[in-house]
């Protein structure tokens, strides 16, 4: 069948290459036909050489969505012609996290989407919302699974109040999923026109952290002195600091960027005094996928698309998204 | 009445001075004769103007302890005689923390434990078990508290490992409540003598980290790879990055040290593939301090006094305490 | 000052007496002009004689509300001219419940809201939502604390399906917190006005149970046989086996209600196989009660009133309450 | 290869067939040859028809315990040779309950360990600590998983107190496991003896519940007036309503048992005048069991073993089972 490879830690060396045909499903797999793939920045660590323990060579993309074509005979679930996502980590169906589970991740250190087949454990096969087409499906594992931690993680709840940073797949889905569970969402930008992009997708107030460059005081203000309850923190090193004087008393900095740098300097002395929580995260469970889905179909959530590109342009395709600064998610069209 | 005085943040401006006596107890409140009181380092950051927020002047520590001379006609767990230690959080009895409980705390933002009585909300006196005497009645509470917030917070068990820094009051109280707790207990320290005094209390292992400098590693041995539940960070900037080294897949590094300074430069990505959890304190609620006396009683727990002063040596106690490295608590003697 | 009095547990019995003029308030409490309360069932039952410990002769009603007359010295959230909600639970502000938190309260073992002024912690007044009127305040403190604990406690979310009970007051809080949540609610009734109006307050399904003897079946069908993840159960006996079996695997039954009856015939087996939660409550904390206030100040929440009457018809009001099956709430008007 | 079959709900239709051989393992699963299995109540539930959804014919007996003869290629955590506790939930990794895997249950709705060889999904195969032998390996999984759930759920720490009804498998693991944690725990049984035994064990009190029958005011006794904050309700019917009134303010009856009956009749206005959590399980997820795996290796505890039968009798250890009101665990020896 068809593949495309990540030989070595360098875009340029992504190639097409012929993999074995996959074997029937086991007792509780499903094989599924692959039919879109998105990218979060994971991948371009990988691409690039600096995610700790990526295997090379290797079939790239964590996120993955296609058409179950054949399904094990224990697998109730799902049956063939069923639409599904694909969660990158290949064996955390639930439950308590271990280095194996959190470790053996599609696109890392197990084979990723860029492939004609998948056969799969059906337990990360995650039946899709009808409303969605398939780009939309293969944007829904990392960021709706992280997104939907951050809310669970900081006991979030209608009336709270939410600052996703920046516009990227992670905070949109972070943003559409507090909004559904009533909370109140505060975006930064450095572009006055994605704030309005963002707020037509519900979000109540915007900050252009240009214009405003103190803008966690923004944030206190905004709250009444009191702080946000969470502060998706999808940026790194450059505001981390900021991050940590945006939450109040008790409240959580949910911690999954690095592209603006992965050491982050820190005053514990805030942390301390304010009783905050710093928790991170490269991507929770299946289970939490499943949960993320639910949400989704009942409050007909759609992942922004931003850009889409075919297998031809996969090497532009992740420079876009490198480089991009793009508006929700960036996603490659399987079709060989 | 009597009192000692921190007219500004001068470990030399300490001065005796009277008060004007308290009123009667209202409905819920207890008038209490005092009689010990320990130290903790957020008392030294308040003499030395490091601590934010503090009020000068005020009456110095936070901990305390003392006899119920009077009890409010609501207060139905205590009547005079009882021996109680007093929750330095002047108003956060229980539940959700906010910016008044956590800050409005005796010794720092309200009047502390030098005094010859205290008018308090009888929630916030708790009966002392009848094993312990003065000395050890005034070291419960926030060591105690924050000990027992740690093994909450990171869902400790029987059966979880449980790294402390040093051998400070805060970090022995730990020891002894997850031994409590049924767990394991790794304890760091620079003296082979403190860390045999640690096994003497419970402690299963200890590293000396002058010949160990990579304990983190050590850690990870002891634990076959999956590294510690928590690591309790009395410590601050020197040891931040290799307790997050030391702790398993979702783990925890409870911080509430800021000795060795309050800045740290963590590295996000180790928080981030490693699913960590870094949560700050400077001490939880009365309820908390409840949780912990019970488990105190029950397990026949005494805290460790390393050394006691009286009230003609407070500037010599301070001193003593900052720089001693002592092995358990510091405990003034109030007897006017 | 003006007070209404139930000497024994009988309606007739009920007098205007004269009470003692509060004292001022202590350094953190407040003085509280009374403007109105409401009806919940155990103001049934205290006054028919059927609560467990209740006081006689006392002041009734456990839900009130009223305007801030003065504030005591340590009072920060609050100042003279604030509308309140008092939290019924006299002392439990927040944390770990207890039998003297959970049982002291106000109408029941402690003075209740018949009264012209009312002297209170000050953590029990909840500064009350600007859009809401006297009535609406005095319409808060059992139902939305009640309701908001039931959503906590079954872990409700975006995407969850809540099952209320009826539309009384508790039923109807809950529907309105649980749509704010995000959650798809369902309403049972035996009468199909009363859905409708329920369906006008957000509720997305109705059951006529008269009509639908076998309701638990429905909501299996409504839920692709999963069941629901919290039914409210404010009815008691008659309806108690069918809550059980209405859940889904590892759901909760949340049991706030005894207007059927106090005794209820269950099928442990079905608890065991289903893995079910059965959570009783009589009401919450001051802080529970806050979350709330959130909650409801965020989604513009009002409470729905169904009838409001004098202090001269209290006698008439109890009745029209106890039988009414009224869609909302029954408020008393406080005005001597 | 052997195995024996229960054709039907009755002890009687036993009997010995054989099976086709096992397929080698997948990528993730183990094939273990069997070496042990234990009884529970389940188990005779299963034989004599009367739990839900049984499949018949089927392998019976839920709990069993191996030596690992082959792994896939994708198994990391066990090798050949390895002796392993199988959990009885087939396809409940871990994570949220769903009917499937909460139903999914060896020796009920899929081939239990009367056999030769079983090819299960390596997470569910849990190593066994070193100081076990086959008989105490296979007493784990539905007792310790089920004792360790009851621990977690409600809260029990160092400290906490916590009632165990009667001496079977499942109340002696929780005795052993609650002691583990810290906690002071009482045992009811009609004997002395029996008493004497679990006292042996670690149960700090004893309360036979022949000389006095009101036991639940003993359990009060024993906690000055205020309850124990977990009942492991291991009996059903008979007790049931003793065991609402034993438990504190909040406190939690985690219902197993229905060996006396399962229909209750329950005060509702106990569980919600007190703010009751009525928690049940029929077994939770294999991580549950690793879970109660570390802390039974890291406290040394051994399952008591009551008897133990040969496959040539096992009719006869069903009846022993039972009927016996044994101290401990019922073991077959797998020896074909």
């Amino acid at each position: 069948m068809h593949a495309i490879e990540l030989p070595r830690p360098e875009v340029e060396s992504l190639r097409r290459v012929t993999r074995p045909d996959p074997a029937p499903p086991g007792e509780r797999q499903v094989l599924v036909r692959m039919r879109a793939a998105s990218f979060n920045f994971i991948d371009v660590a990988v691409a690039r050489g600096f995610y700790p323990a990526a295997d090379y060579p290797n079939v790239p993309i964590a996120d993955g969505a296609g058409e179950v074509v054949a399904a094990g005979s224990g697998v109730r679930h799902l049956k063939p012609g069923d639409r599904v996502a694909i969660h990158p980590k290949a064996v955390w169906i639930g439950g308590r996290p271990t280095r194996e589970r959190a470790h053996l991740m599609r696109g890392v250190t197990a084979p990723g989407s860029l492939v004609e087949y998948q056969l799969v454990d059906a337990a990360t096969a995650l039946k899709a919302p009808e409303h969605l087409d398939w780009a939309e499906i293969a944007a829904l594992p990392i960021t709706y699974t992280t997104g939907w931690s951050s809310i669970i993680a900081a006991g979030v709840t209608a009336g709270s109040t939410v600052v996703v940073l920046g516009t990227g797949g992670a905070s949109l889905s972070t943003l559409q999923l507090a909004k559904a569970q009533g909370a109140r969402v505060v975006v930064t930008s450095s572009s006055d026109e994605k704030i309005d992009q963002a707020k037509a997708l519900g979000a109540d107030e915007g900050i252009n952290y240009r214009a405003t460059p103190e803008w966690h005081d923004r944030i206190l203000e905004l709250t009444e002195g009191v702080g946000a309850d969470l502060v998706f923190e999808a940026a790194g090193s450059a505001t981390f600091d900021r991050s940590l004087r945006s939450v109040r008393q008790g409240g959580t900095v949910f911690t999954i960027g690095f592209r603006t740098g992965g050491m982050a300097e820190i005053d514990l002395m805030t942390v301390i005094v304010n009783g905050l929580k710093v928790i991170g995260t490269n991507t929770g469970s299946a289970d939490d996928l499943g949960e993320a889905i639910r949400v989704i179909a009942s409050a007909a959530i759609r992942p922004v698309i931003a850009r889409e590109f075919g297998l031809d342009d996969v090497a532009s395709a992740y420079t876009a998204f490198a480089e991009g600064q793009l508006f929700g998610k960036t996603v490659l069209n399987i079709d060989w």
